[in-house]
This record gives structure tokens, sequence and C-alpha cells, in this order.
């Protein structure tokens, strides 16, 4: 069965976000922020016990530093910038991982990171030598079709190739912008039924009149909507239905 | 020889503190910042690379999350928000020591966290607790007859105890507030005698009529003044007389 | 009628934090976060908006540099750090009721300040002479009976005092610590005869055999918790009766 | 005379830049960083009292929210973002002009924001609108030919153009990088010629076989480098030699 992964453990302090038990009950691995878009200690410390309970295999989901964008803005980094800060994330979420005697399984960029690493070749490269430096074992996740997972397999990583069920893609297989109309589905049947033609057909990539399919080896659920619980539900049970 | 370790590593983005390539001559174990208090993922780097190219150990130095105040501000954390934040930073520093093929030592408290660890025994545990999680080899450097040299013992961790020859002290073994006049000694030569008589004799502890010595194990020298390798070299040149 | 209070503006960045919209109908003065424990420039012109189109009166919610303990956690900040943080967050909202056009009233510090200012005379008046340098004819909202009030007094400017219809008190007439069990009420019934009470005899403050009461001119209501709305509405609604 | 600008009041916490209580004797206007991207309450306070009794006008430098990337990291905030906290920092700032009885003259965007603002013609009109909401008699100061000295013309507001001596100039007029050999002079002789060519000639902006001049109203001079006095002193000197 295709992965179902979540990014999850984004609360903050006083501040609660996503249903984090809850969807743990339905995806095969979290992504956990790391504490520069989102995430502090004492909530990583949480999302590694909840996914550790529920079987979940555990990946770091590291962002740019900027808590009051949500690490959505691009910020233009240099790639020895964004190669440190790979490197800080990665680590400040192991000590909970080893602290909870369980693996760090994958790692996937989050928000403008995750969309500039698509496009960027040199941004993808500075992620890819990040995870190389930290663990050659790590899996490196990416949007599918993208140059992060063309840089993870040049650097000798394994690499995932990522599906979104509950989003709008360009013609060129990137993501819609999260502002325009129809970049985010919210109904539980369609997410349910692009999450089927995602696992099955994959990604379809248009360029001029040319249409070519990328495989999908993992479907991303979000979990920071009030019908996260809901969508997640409804694909599991769609995907199980084949 | 003694042990002397210096606080490197607290640069920040466009902020330059300390002569950190300078000190490396002197010192025989590195404290570096770890983004809390100080330092941010670029410094982190560069510093355990000087470090590893000096033949330097290296620990980390964690604080309170507060930039603003360099850490020095008491912060009323609760054990498990300064377990949590302890394993963040230790794992944060722990991935540039990865990366840079060299092994990660020792830890030491940065600033307030320091000054409380020192008497508060809930506080000192719960930092003894964090880095048994992280690691059973690490090596726990705290003052001088202090609760958290106590609670490292009692956690089964190796500890050091701590001398400061540029600091005045306390009667009690702690060491003075920073802003009272005596606090800091700026000159080569005493800091040189206070070091050697560290060394010789321990921190004398007073309480009513009753003296007793502490034993040290290391030496800190501050990275922070103008004066910083020249007092560095003077220490180093009169613990070699001997 | 007694004023009612509540604490607004606490969202930040993705983070959604109370129910500021609704809570505006049912009080007649909000206090807006600065940006240090919560809130952000573009929460604050939200907020500020809101309540200038309710018609409620507008004061800044200053707090600790602390989003990630949103300001809940006593640090231990010189008078002279605790005056320029709060002209800081004075100013920066200002910024937003000069925009909208609207007077900025009062003032009242968030949370550990708010707590630590109760006790602490030369804490309170740091915000005292703040609040006098930024302008006289701001009113400063403190607890009852607390050292903040007698602060403001003593500077010249109109006080109010203020009950909590939705905390347990301690003999000495501060509020229990949040994380003890009797420290937050949610029955909207006993929080309205709490109010009731609070705005007929004040507070009181127990020491030995003696009890005297405070006179209360403002009441606090919660903005953070599921039931804020219900019991706003209880609250007025029993004031109402009189 | 020609105005001379500097960037004061950039240091932070326990970190210090530039040499501001020396550079206040050179220059005749001071751009006091806001807390965003560099500066704290404290640094703010001290910074409006050195220009004060120096008799130098005092302006808002606000920038991104950035300190790690000291503000010059591009970010892609909307117009709105842009505005909000534009307001927040000019309101922060004129606290402390407010509190020691000074006015706030003037504004000019920080780092990666005067620099996109300078051809971004949304971003510049979102500053400007800021401006005017806060103030109508402020002075905005842009880069010389820039979108943001049009977007504050045609808001109404009084307009500096603002040549760099110590920069090297694209043929379009913007600044080079800072990356780039070439782009930051260190020599207080050639600063000192420069400064001179641009307040008699102005910046030449070249497109084509076509070379246009824009006027110049104030100078720049940086005050984070070594020699940033004695560049000062040159300046002043050789403008006051004509």
């Amino acid at each position: 069965m295709i992965d179902i992964n979540c990014d999850l453990g984004e609360s903050f302090g006083a501040y609660r976000l996503g249903s984090d038990a809850d969807m743990m009950k339905w995806i095969t691995s979290a992504n956990v922020a790391c504490g520069y878009h989102a995430g502090d200690p004492l909530v990583m410390e949480t999302t590694v016990r909840l996914a550790a309970e529920a079987g979940v295999k555990i990946g770091a989901h590291p962002g740019y530093p900027d808590l009051q964008g949500f690490g959505r803005r691009v910020m233009e980094c240099s790639p020895q910038e964004v190669e440190a800060f790979m490197l800080y994330q990665l680590g400040a979420l192991s000590a909970f991982t080893r602290a909870a005697g369980v693996d760090l399984v994958h790692v996937k960029p989050h928000g403008a990171l995750y969309n500039q690493a698509a496009k960027d070749a040199a941004l993808a490269q500075a992620i890819a030598r990040a995870v190389v430096k930290f663990s050659r074992s790590l899996v490196l996740v990416g949007l599918a079709g993208s140059r992060l997972v063309e840089a993870g397999s040049e650097a000798g990583l394994a690499v995932m190739a990522e599906g979104f069920p509950e989003r709008g893609y360009n013609p060129d297989g990137t993501l819609m912008n999260r502002k325009l109309p129809g970049a985010l589905l919210t109904d539980p049947a369609q997410a349910a039924e692009n999450a089927h033609r995602l696992a099955k057909e994959g990604i379809a990539i248009t360029s001029g009149s040319q249409t070519r399919y990328v495989q999908v080896d993992t479907l991303c659920i979000h979990g920071d909507n009030p019908h996260a619980v809901e969508v997640a539900k409804a694909i599991r049970q769609r995907l199980g239905q084949d």
C-alpha cells in the first residue's frame, strides 16, 4: 500500500494546530516540524511520542526561520545557509527520536522551502548535501517530478516522490499557489478520488501538447484544516478498496 | 594538565562576538552556543570546524530561549520545558559535529540556566535527565560544588567541576552577579594567579566559620571581552610553569 | 455599569487564538496584544478595526518578550528593560489606533509581567514610568489592591482596579497559579455570580483574621477558552439584571 | 548643505554594532533600527537620546522581520503584511522619540526591503500607504530614481532621494549586490570624492546609450564598518570645502 504522510507537530507554545493524535490513526509517516516555521521542543517531544505509540514512521519537516509566516514566505537564503539550517533542524528533531528510542526515517522540507527546492537545483542540492552529511540512510521526500527528488537521487539518497490529493496542480506539475481558487480541495470524496488517481497514475505533467506521468510514492494529507481527519479517513478507505 | 574551556560560537547573523579562531590556540575544550541564547546554524558550523581543526574538544552550551537577553535573564521554566529544550539544543549541535566527523564530548549550560542549576536541584536533575536521554557518554560540566555536578553524578554521568579565574566568588561558592563590582576581573596576571590557585586548591566555600575546598577539573576562560586572548595566553603560560 | 475587558488579538501568524469578533459584542474594553507574548502586525490591525467597529475601547496589552511561553514565564528583567519594552509595545499598538483614527485608552500588562507587577513595587513603578512617558492620559489597569495600581496612582495616572470572575484568588488577593486546581472556573453561571459579587463587593483580601474589600472598576473575561463567548454573555446578562 | 544620514541603533542585546556615539558628530540624520532586523528597546532608547543630544534628526529604519539575516534576505511578503509591519515599527520607534520629547522626522526602509521597494511599485506603494496612515508629515527616504521615491511623491509625502558614496552602482541606478567586488568602497578619500560628485551631479542612470542624472537630497554613510567614523569625517570635510 502507498505511504500516507502528514505534516504534524505544528503547534507552538500556547498555540494549538492540527489534530495530531487523531491523524496518527490514518497515516503511515509523520513529518514533524523542527522549531523554525512551527513546533517547539515540548511539541516535538509529544509528537514523536504519539507517532512512536501509533507505529507511524517519523521524519523531519524543516522550514525557513519564519514563525510569523509559518515558513510559507519565500526567503532568499544562500545554499550555505540552507544547508546549515537543514542540519540544525535535523539534529534538533533527532534528539527526540533518540530519546524515545525510535528511528528518524525521512526528511521533507516545508512550505516555501519545499516549493523552491522543487524548481531550484542549487537549493535542492544544498538540501540533499545536508541530508547526506547528517545521515545517508534518511529518505528524502520531495514533489514528484521535482528538482529535489532529482538532487536526492544524484546524491545517492533514497527518495520518495510525493503527491497531494487535496491540492490543485499547475500544468508543469508544481502545486498551485495556496491563495488561488482551486488550490485547496476540501471535499473528502474528491480528495479520496484524487488520492486513488495519484496512487494509480501518478502526477500528470503537461508541457505543450506532451503529457507525462510521474510516479508517486507517498501521498500528503493536510493536517491543519477542520476536515483533516475526515479527509484522511476517506482517503485511507478509498485506497483500501482496491 | 587541567582542562581549559571557553564559551565560543556566540556570534549571531551579522553580529560578531568573541575571537573564536584565536582562542582555539589556548584552550582544550570549546562550549558551542546552540542557537537559543546565541549562535546560529552558520556560526555553529564554523565554530565546530575551527575546534576540529585545532584539536579542541567540542561541547554543547545550551541556554534559555532568550537571544535578546543573551540567556542571562532568569526565566521560570518547568523541568519539563528545560529537559525538552536541552534535548533540542544538544541535537542541533550534534548535527554539526556529526557532519564534521568529530565527537560531541561534553555539555555545559549557559548563563542564567547554569547559575540556577547550581542551586536548584529540580532544574539540575532535569538537565541531567536530558543529557542521559541524549547520550550517557557525554560529560556534564557544572560549577564546582554545585547541585548540577551532584545531579550529573547521581544520574550516572561523568562530570567535570568548573572554576572561573576571571570571576569573583560569593562565600557559598557561587559566582558573583556580573553587575557587582569585583565580579569580573580583567587583569591577565591576576586571572593567571587565580587559575593557578583554582587548579591547585580548588574553590573555597565558606559557611559560617567553616571553609571547604572543592576540586576543580576545568577552568573557564571568558571569550567575549577585548582582553580575552591575552588572558587566555597568560593563564595557559602560568599553568604550564608548574 | 462596570467595565468588562478581555485580552484579544492574541493570534500569531497562522495560529488562531480566541473568538475576537464574537467577544467584541459582550465587552466594553479590549486589551490588544502587542507582538511580544502574542499578536503580530496583521493581527493588531484586524483587532483594532474590530474593536473600533464595535465601539469597544482599545488598550495595549504588553508582555514579556516570550512568544514560546506566551508571556506566562517569569523573566527577571531590570526596571530599565521593562520600561523600554513597555514603551516599544505601547508605541507599536498606537500606530494601529492612529491609522484607524481611534484612541488608545488604557494599558494593562500581560501574564507574568502583570502578576509580578502586582507584588513588586520597582517593577510596578517602571511600568507606570513608561506609561507616563508615553502619555499621561492613558489609564493603567492592574489587579485590584496591587502594587501596580498603587504605582499608577502615585505617578499621577488614572487607574482601574481589575477583578477576575473566572479565576480563583489567594487569600492575599493575588490570582491563584493557573496550574492549580480551582484556578480556572469554566462554568458560565458560576462566573456570572462571581462577576456580580466582584462588581458589588470587590475583592476580599484576607490577612490573618482581617478581611478588607478592594473595589473593582473592571472585570476581565478570558477570551482563550472554548466557552469564552458563553461566559461573556452570561456575565453581561447577570450584570444587566441589577 | 546636503543632508548626511547613517543607519544607527543596530546593536541588539549583548551584540554591539557600529560607533553610534562617534557617528553622531558627522551626520545630520540618524535612521534608527526598530527591532525587526536589528535594534531592541534599550538600544532604541539610547540611540534616540544620543541623536537628540547631538541635534541629529531622527528617522525610523524599519526592515523585514529577520534578525538572523539582518534584514538583508529578500522575503516575499504581501503588500498588506508590509504595510502592517511598517506601521508596527514606526509606532515602536515613535514611542521613544515621544518619551524623549523630540520629533520623528523621516522614515527609510532597510536592506532587502529598501532594495525591493526601489523596483517593485506595489511594495513601494504599501510602504507609502503605511507612512501616510501613520503621519503625513514624515519624510520618506528612498534610493534616488527609485519606485519608492515615486510612490512617496504620488502619495503626497515629502521625499528625499538618497545616494551612497561608499557603494558601487549598477547602470540602472540600483546598488550593486553587497557580495560583488566593487560593491563596497572602503577608502575614505574615494568615498569623499563620490560624496562630492553625488551632491553635485546626482546619480547617473544609464539605459542603452542614454544617461540621465537623478538629483540626490541625502547621502548615506555606512556605520557598521571599522572605518566608518573616518569615512564620515572625510565626507563631511570634503563637502564642507565647497
